[in-house]
């Protein structure tokens, strides 16, 4: 009866709080644990099919091996964009990524402020002139011009309280300040000239 | 036999060339219809646990609904970071998305300056202290402090045409240039009081 009174207290929107705040004391005592590495590899299949597979990452002070087994997403292009839809094309995933992080910031906000949430979606839209990346015109950049997000926040606490769980969200989110941010990504190439794998790499 | 042919040398890497310079022509005589809006919807499904759905868009001047189905993309956090790894976390999806789109650029680019790919690999690290995301330290941003792409890449042309393939990649990739430079983005909220979602919205 304890225990189950204690387990309803301490999980919250999904969010095991003990654990988080013995996260956070951790980290205090020990700020080396915070680092983290995040990692995808890629490979492509043909045209504008390409998968990344993710697996492993450091963080906490090790490498981590919890996960069973590796995620994989498929990116591709639909036929106006010159591919076969094998999957999201890149610009789609990286509107994935920022709700996704956005969300989940959102979650785990609330668990902390204890605002029990019921309901939480998302709408978000780019805007690209592809004149830019296909370089047919200056006056328009690569990327997204514009991102809009539009959430829709349901729970127990009063609509000023969801707001500043949505603000803070965006203040704390890592994806929503690399993507309005930016952030330095260098590129490194490699063009192994021998036929097996095992022997590659550059002399 | 001549048709043959002529799919041979029309078709580049999985990419139909001719459809390339056809899309390069349609925009360059009628340039509204490189206007493209992407979109993504994401739904809250418990702790960190979310999933994006993408379907439709706007490009080449319509509605498209070619997509017979929708995409979906599941979002979760390893457990040393509170989730149960329901899918990758969201930042790792990023490195997914900025892998994808600079592969399918570095495809589209050798498509058009006659290089046959055997090879393309990569990848990606993301650097980040979460003392910056969990609010502990004013000394750490919240995202990726740097990323690192290693491409791995074969064809049937010289090492210096590869690499000016690569390098022209990063100056086309939307992505790349959304990761590297950052967007503006907009959040709205909405907190609908009623339960009935057909009685949403704020008066």
């Amino acid at each position: 009866m304890s225990t189950q009174t204690q387990v309803i207290e301490t999980v919250r929107n999904g969010v095991d709080t003990a654990q988080m705040y013995g996260t956070l004391d951790a980290i205090k005592a020990q700020p080396e644990l915070g680092v983290f590495q995040f990692r995808a590899s890629n490979r492509w299949l043909g045209g504008a099919h390409n998968r990344s597979t993710i697996r492993a990452f450091y963080g906490a002070g090790q490498e981590d091996d919890s996960r069973a087994e590796a995620f994989s997403i498929d990116a591709g292009e639909p036929a106006v964009l010159l591919g076969t839809d094998t999957g999201p094309n890149p610009a789609e995933s990286l509107l994935h990524a920022l709700a996704a992080c956005l969300t989940t910031t959102l979650v785990y906000v609330a668990a902390a402020r204890k605002v029990h949430l019921t309901e939480v979606e998302s709408t978000l839209e780019g805007d690209m002139d592809v004149q830019g990346a296909l370089g047919l015109s200056d006056d328009h950049r690569n990327g997204f011009e514009q991102i809009r997000v539009k959430f829709r926040v349901k729970g127990d606490a009063p609509e000023e309280k969801l707001r500043e769980v949505v603000a803070r969200a965006q203040k704390r989110s890592a994806v929503f300040d690399i993507v309005t941010n930016g952030v330095p990504v260098t590129v490194a190439v490699e063009t192994p000239l021998a036929p097996s794998p095992s022997t590659g790499g550059r002399p």
